[in-house]
């Protein structure tokens, strides 16, 4: 695509002269036009969020908040929080649903459309396509997100937090993407996801809903290595920062299935409320981070029948996370941590519709789900509550991107200074809008929305323009207005090329322009799995399996 | 379609040895499936509900509780009463949020998939097919509601209630069917519907929304009368019961407009309103019906501007019925009759897509709107608020029909006696589920959905049949599980034919079967606006031209 509106701009002196700190985080373009218009009123802004943040941590013995971040697997908008939608599809999340109550949500919170980027942008508070993680892997892949990345508990470990990680990590199967060797004091982790752990197994052999593993016919295969299988890859691994890292929970010869799958997610949560206890109880403010596994699973082995009238395979188990997350919520209270402590929860994507409707759950209320780039792949439920910091059962209709989390927290921590200066951070400080529960605070009204590498939409305010392909002229691109057409089912195309289209155009102009100075780099490579202590001998035999297979286009 | 499932059912014997009352009301065959499965039950919750309100007017000097029914036209569910949803498209409905917070959300109310058949069924307790109302007409027809039924005014009159009917009409444009003539004590009405009122107009042309009426060449048209025309139709009528029925705010030789409408709903909305403080004032129960025209309106002449982000020709009026509803509310606490009085407020149908998205509503959470046998055709917001009788701020996940409205609220008024016993009425009473907040105690779990006089679907619990159209097999019929699929995208094609199917035919066979005792009867046929005594020159003409159109296929 040919850039004709491209303007040179100040971006520097524009950061210098209007931004409250003197080291600023640097921005993408879009961040100083805002700036520009803003500046001053932000520069308020940001000594008012700091004289709440000085009266918090007074009032908390000098302490900064605790932060629990909860970020849940593959959710519609509307899945949790509002009890009419829960009638509509026959199944409840009470628990959720109070805590709703008690928390702000960010009506308008883009992730990205799939697990690992929206996982790599709340991380590393950047668009993950810089650092080429836009896209997911479910088999052994040999490559992450680079430890030159700064992530959240890197940053927060800074100013004195503790650290800790439970659940799903899913950014890489190579050491150096790990949780424990990132910020994390401690981690327990899935090394890779749930496509692996509740597909690639016997019961889902068994039930349907996998390609066969063990049935293969040999002498009608000739590739042996040819087979998804959860029994030979890695699957938890756990570790204190710099100790040994060890697989834990399966023996060699031992077989994946539902079972090992249940247990996983019943250890998980166990841990995950270990961990609430003990790190309330020590002298440091706690990051402590519950990916969840589950609402996805896909057998019905070991299910003692439906535990919702929905009955489908996803919204069972999202009644269990809203149990588990209840039983977390009532801990914190028992342990005097709801009030200063921070919790974030939200999806991180649609909903896979691959999975519908056996899963109990369709794209509801935007179109499409995990993986699409209409508002259903990257529009899901976010709650952000701080007790008495935070107004209660509110609404932020601000567009917010998954890595404003990243930028925003950091400023809650009172550690936004150890966010690194030699990149460009997507992020925006959101704290201002979120703490005075205004619209008109907030520091981004658009979002790039990418699909893997590639730019495929753009949101600014309520209108969405759909990125035409490569090479195809943008007076063909679909432009839809979000309040009127919720679905992008009406494309308002009389506007497109004329003052819609070619705005739009430029934010994108400026985007790319941006990226000359602040150049995407590729993600980590590394072998699979090299530093875990106890690798079962199936799992060595998988990773030579995958090296053959990586090496192949590299022979000569 | 052959019915093989045909099965001779003890109707009279059932509803005789299980009904609470010695003369019970007629229903459809499926209501005496559940009566013989709950029949003891529904005789202790009969008994429980009359000692319920039995208390009620006790506390009420005697009186049973007044009742207002608001219907507004084409709303989708959750337009109105969840602020997450709100949000989602740019605007506010505050005071029935508010006010959702203080009723109950019948949140599997089926209407019917148009305006006229939805009003019918709430109006007489029965399907419109079965008195030949299923479909709606815009312009002058000729035909309208019997004067046979015995509509709701008329059945809470009989227990002392006084009544009064504003706004929108649209059961027929022949004075037997006005609301003055059946039951309304007063009655400012529009006759028609809101096609007339904001396309047939010069300001709809201009904007261009709107077929020519105006700059027709009389070179190339011969047929002079072939043009909609609002100006020469029948607007608004009012009379008291027996009294003079007059046509107000139009003189002879005027041209209908933006102005107008506006006009004519500020003017409904201050009757009723007045209507308030009136029937507040009296020593009876009142019966206040207001069925706003807002938010349908299709011209931007003489509006401000947007008046919410949305900016949407719909939306914007959504927000001013709002504020028109809570000043009502509002009103009924000055005048102390909040507590005492009921009310209903929900959608006649889901939103019309031909005006999406210019309205700012397109189909958000079900598939398909208004004349859609989809989910999205006919289900709408719903709710009822009684103080210290329903439960605040609850949730009935059951399956009501509009009709049941009829049933329950005779009852509520303790005018269920005066339902006649001489015909099949479809309602159900739902007094228990709505008092207990129980839906065990429902009497209804399935609801055919018509298509004017056809039967286009079937829902029983979270499961539904969409028909096959005439002569082709039921094993084509797609069927679909609502909790999984909302959208109705996923047809579970495998249960089809088999026990799903078979049942789903049976359900329909019998209620076909109980229509040979009693049979569909046509509707009332007349002379269009004959008994209103200012007939304009113009009206008289266009009624005229009717004529001639409705006699040309009589001619020999």
């Amino acid at each position: 695509m040919k850039h004709r509106f491209l303007m040179a701009l100040p971006f520097v002196a524009l950061a210098q002269t209007a931004a409250a700190q003197d080291d600023p985080i640097i921005h993408d373009a879009e961040y100083y036009i805002l700036l520009a218009e803003h500046g001053e009123q932000w520069a308020e802004d940001d000594a008012a969020v700091e004289a709440e943040l000085v009266k918090f941590r007074e009032a908390n013995g000098g302490k900064p908040p605790n932060i629990i971040n909860v970020l849940i697997d593959d959710l519609g908008f509307g899945d949790m929080g509002i009890p009419e939608l829960n009638a509509l599809r026959g199944y409840e999340t009470p628990n959720i649903n109070d805590f709703s109550d008690e928390a702000m949500r960010l009506v308008r919170m883009y992730t990205e459309p799939s697990c690992t980027p929206t996982r790599v942008a709340q991380m590393t508070g950047r668009l993950p396509v810089r650092i080429g993680m836009g896209d997911t892997a479910v088999d052994i892949a040999g490559f992450g997100l680079p430890s030159s990345e700064v992530i959240l508990p890197e940053v927060l470990k800074q100013a004195g937090y503790t650290t800790s990680h439970i659940g799903k990590w899913h950014m890489g199967d190579i050491a150096e993407s790990w949780a424990m060797n990132n910020g994390f004091d401690y981690a327990q982790m899935a090394v890779h996801q749930q496509g692996q752990l509740t597909i690639f197994n016997d019961d889902a052999i068994f039930e349907g809903v996998s390609v066969a593993i063990d049935d293969y016919v040999p002498a009608y295969t000739i590739d042996s290595n040819f087979r998804p299988d959860a029994s030979a890859m890695m699957t938890t691994i756990e570790a204190e920062s710099g100790g040994p890292i060890r697989e834990i929970r399966m023996a060699a010869g031992e077989r994946w299935n539902a079972q090992k799958y249940n247990e996983m997610n019943q250890a998980f949560q166990d841990k995950a409320m270990e961990e609430l206890v003990r790190l309330a109880g020590g002298e440091e403010p706690f990051f402590l981070q519950y990916w969840p596994l589950l609402p996805l699973d896909n057998t019905r082995a070991g299910r003692d029948g439906p535990q919702s009238p929905n009955g489908g395979l996803y919204a069972d188990k999202m009644q269990l996370v809203d149990e588990w997350l209840g039983a977390m919520f009532d801990s914190m209270e028992e342990l005097g941590v709801a009030d200063n402590t921070i919790v974030v929860l939200m999806g991180d994507n649609g909903h896979f519709t691959k999975y519908s409707p056996q899963s109990g759950y369709t794209p509801m209320i935007f179109r499409g789900g995990k993986t699409d780039t209409t508002e259903g792949g990257v529009r899901t439920d976010a709650f952000i509550r701080w007790p008495s910091m935070i107004e209660a059962d509110s609404l932020l209709n601000s567009i917010v991107h998954v890595s404003d989390m990243y930028t925003t927290l950091a400023r809650f921590a009172g550690a936004d200074q150890y966010i690194p200066r030699d990149r460009l951070v997507d992020g925006v400080d959101q704290s201002a809008a979120i703490l005075f529960d205004d619209e008109q605070k907030a520091r981004r009204d658009h979002v790039i929305i990418y699909s893997a590498d590639k730019p495929k939409a753009i949101v600014k305010d309520q209108l969405k323009l759909k990125l035409p392909p490569p090479g195809e002229n943008p007076i063909v691109a679909k432009f839809y207005n979000l309040y009127h057409d919720t679905r992008e089912e009406y494309s308002v195309s009389t506007e497109v090329g004329a003052w819609g289209g070619q705005e739009f155009v430029r934010i994108l102009a400026r985007h790319l322009q941006r990226k000359e100075l602040f150049p995407d780099t590729p993600p980590a490579f590394g072998m699979p799995y090299e530093g875990v202590e106890n690798i079962r001998p199936e799992t060595q035999a998988a990773v030579g399996a995958f090296l053959v297979r990586r090496d192949a286009p590299q022979q000569r």
